[in-house]
């Protein structure tokens, strides 16, 4: 058996599936470098047949410089009706051209019957058609997902079985067994993946399961005990319902239990980080408990735990951090992880060589993660920051107040939000006011009013998302929210951040960002 | 072997370990009759020796009117230098008079070194006479928490043997092999329970696991599978690190796919509320892809996913949501479950008997919460609504308007923001005005300053909570802000919600329906 493992991720497929996942072909391209970074065997870029996004996706990731990762495009064997040469979905799939496609084919003998409405041969005839035309119009390797595997192997073994066999012998490289509605039990993928493999010698069996019943780690893991080769899943589980399997832990399980090797050597450290990327692309504020890579997968809080970990790291923690990028956190003092900051501070401003200096920026990023910052997904105020240390901030202008005027019942406002803002730019001081759909909207508008004329270039500049999001909601009354804005400016994007108990404040301090921000060249 | 499987819920001890849980005793309370409704069989209340208010709770729980479900305290063996009858530890539980104990004693022989400084026969020796004086001194059964075991186990597995056999042989009524590190295996965990059942004949084994390696759900199914009588874990899994196992998750999978009794019969329906009264209490946000009881655990998004699913549930879901007491969401259409309000209205409101006032009503709690709002901790808001539709809501006054006077940057705003609200009490009209450290504080001080001369007894009314959440980060500039109250009137408590892209409105809503909700009958 070999040590690998290959990892196929179907974040970008799978995973826009799940509740609050909606990729833009931007966010998709980015995923696509972020998982590539990451190491990954496989992406699976999306169902070219079902919208011009995803086409778009195959497109554009060729100009991508990826180092590992290859592409596979996912449809569904032929429509029964259709010779492979003619069906749409399959002809989609060999546009995409990409590196392989992955195909899904129904193994359940009731679906076959109700869903198709195709008889169980036919059914056996298009797996074994569609695998063999593509695999002989695009000469790359055909994966066959099949669908519901363990659902129908339960109803039906013997024709779940023949299904598997028509792609095998019709040449499909991977055989990946689905457990579709996630309710298996470990004890059943072990036995269906032995079944399999005793009956379709030299078959590579993969998996590919959902976390309906919480299990979804374990499915995989069994699997792959049982001799799968290929384990599918999303990062950070995302995905329909209760996700698809997290591959976080999934990776980190084989590499670190079970001596599987799953990325580049060296990767491993990278897993922490990937996963923040993904949570914070798809925006979605990830649980701080998810194993292996979560905010508190290595914090401690009891008394005793604590200090034993001080002293022996193997009392309380089954790995060490670092392994998977990760660091251990004592909750009583909450101090953030210097290290990983350290790091990166490294790499994006090499000139900053001065150890004083580094100390005195390093201090303020950990100073204010600890207090909700997340410079993660703010570059804009990231950059300010170190620009302010490094003494090349050009600031763009002295605030002396900003007030909202009116701001009343919902009956008032919409006729009387006013802001104004009392401005220096220059040697000049500027009040403006300008009226919004709401106070942030308002003080916007009279900010733009004040320094248009001195930066007539501040009409490139274009908010393209604003979110927010409360920090710590166990704190009551002073609940910290945090803004994070992005904008187009010319041909760069960047984000800011502003972090306050009031809203407003917070809005603002992003929004003044954004402005210094392309006021800096 | 029995079909029962006992529940050891360690919610209120183990779960209060987890990063951003608080329990207040007041919280202890509430949790066990949450729990008790839910039907676990145990619930571990605290560590009497660690603090007063776990004492505390052992003293006050006894005045609940529990059903299923007896109460147990934990602690730890006794200290090296002392007897029993000597030790604070043992005394402490002996005093919280519990329908059981629960101490947990060193297995691993390094910890047994390094951390108790003790010889290995001493250790056998405090598990065993600790647990013989507590089954004595308090003639209640007494279970043995064997920490670290499947470590220990891999380390010296003769010796972790010896341990169980100590306590084993003083009477524990039940051996609870911890995987305290939450790293271990299935394969592993099944290995080890079935070695400790044959080596202890008549041992009734016990699996408390935490979920660092994602796999605590399945390490738990393995030991029951393999022999283990009770499952010792959290409601959601809340607890240090990656938590404890989700007993939500353990209890559906026994009940559903082994077979196994795990709560009384019918109060398997009820799983998903109890998992949301705990979320709620500890004020955390529930993943929305918790296994069985989440939002999103029925939540279908895909095309040919929600076709099928609406012609035949089995296509897409392993198990009906209504046998958690759940519910299956279209997410293209966005409905809240109807059936569900519709049990909880009937339930508290019994006089509502009219169907075309039923569906009225139904009909805003449905619209109302598939815009944001969330009833769950807002039975203040709840009951307004309700008598709203009865007829019996008597209004306390009318809103003419209400502002916000010199909101603005920072350094203004501690001296200038002023809150004005203008209402009518009775026939009069009253404008008053008030300062607040910030809008919120300012307009509940302004509304106090109208309202107090007709209505003195809203002295008595006191905000003991304010929650402020994100509803749905993903809609850009429109994010939906929920504002949760909680208030203390006399002897009564009661939540109020208010939703709003305007945070100060979201919070206006709620401080009104708050003073409504005290001035009822």
């Amino acid at each position: 058996m070999s040590n690998e493992l290959e990892i196929y991720d179907t974040t970008l497929r799978d995973g826009s599936q799940g509740e609050g996942v909606n990729l833009s072909l931007a966010d998709k391209l980015h995923l696509a470098e972020v998982l590539d970074w990451l190491g990954v065997a496989w992406i699976e870029g999306g169902w070219p047949l079902s919208n011009e996004k995803d086409r778009a996706f195959f497109r554009d990731v060729r100009k991508l410089d990826l180092k590992t990762a290859r592409i596979s495009a996912f449809g569904s064997t032929r429509h029964a009706k259709n010779a492979p040469a003619d069906d749409p979905n399959l002809q989609a799939l060999v546009a995409a051209q990409a590196d392989a496609c992955c195909i899904f084919g129904k193994t359940w003998d009731l679906h076959v019957r109700e869903a198709l409405r195709v008889s169980l041969d036919d059914n056996l005839a298009m797996i074994a058609t569609s695998v063999e035309y593509l695999r002989s119009a695009t000469g790359r390797p055909v994966f066959y997902d099949a669908e519901h595997f363990f659902d129908g192997y339960k109803a039906n073994p013997e024709y779940a079985l023949r299904t598997l066999e028509a792609a095998f012998n019709a040449g499909a490289e991977r055989l990946v067994l689905c457990d579709t509605n996630g309710g298996s039990l470990p004890a059943q993928v072990i036995e269906a993946v032995r079944t399999v493999r005793e009956r379709l010698a030299g078959a590579r069996v993969g998996i590919h399961v959902h976390n309906d019943g919480g299990l979804a780690v374990a499915n995989t893991l069994a699997a792959v005990d049982a001799g799968a080769v290929q384990v599918q899943g999303t990062i950070n589980g995302v995905g329909e319902r209760c996700g698809n399997v997290d591959l976080c832990a999934v990776i980190a399980n084989a590499e670190l239990k079970l001596s599987r090797r799953c990325l580049p050597a060296g990767h491993l450290t990278r897993l922490t980080e990937a996963s923040r990327a993904v949570w914070e692309r798809i925006n979605l504020v990830g649980p701080s408990n998810q194993p292996y890579v979560g905010r508190a997968a290595f914090a401690h809080k009891g008394g005793i735990h604590v200090s034993a970990v001080q002293r022996n790291s193997l009392t309380y923690e089954h790995v060490a951090p670092e392994t998977v990028g990760n660091e251990r956190r004592i909750l009583i003092s909450e101090l953030a992880g210097r290290s990983n900051v350290q790091a990166k501070l490294a790499a994006r401003f090499p000139q900053l060589t001065d150890p004083a200096l580094q100390k005195a920026v390093l201090d303020e990023i950990v100073e204010k993660e600890n207090r909700g910052w997340s410079f993660e997904a703010a570059e804009g105020s990231f950059e300010l920051l170190v620009r302010r240390h490094l003494g090349t901030w050009k600031p763009a202008f002295k605030l002396h107040h900003y007030r909202i005027h009116g701001l009343g019942s919902e009956a008032l406002q919409p006729q009387l939000v006013e802001g104004t803002v009392k401005i220096e730019v220059g040697s000049e001081v500027r009040l403006r006011v300008a009226e919004g759909h709401g106070p942030v909207d308002a003080l916007s508008h009279a900010l733009q009013e004040a320094l248009r004329p001195t930066y007539p270039q501040l009409a490139q500049l274009q908010l393209t998302d604003y979110k927010v999001r409360v920090v710590d909601s166990k704190d009551g009354t002073a609940a910290q929210v945090r803004v994070l804005i992005e904008y187009q400016f010319n041909d760069r994007s960047f984000g800011t951040i502003g972090v306050s108990e009031n809203i407003i404040e917070a809005s603002w301090n992003a929004l003044v960002e954004g402005i210094e921000c392309a006021l800096q060249d």
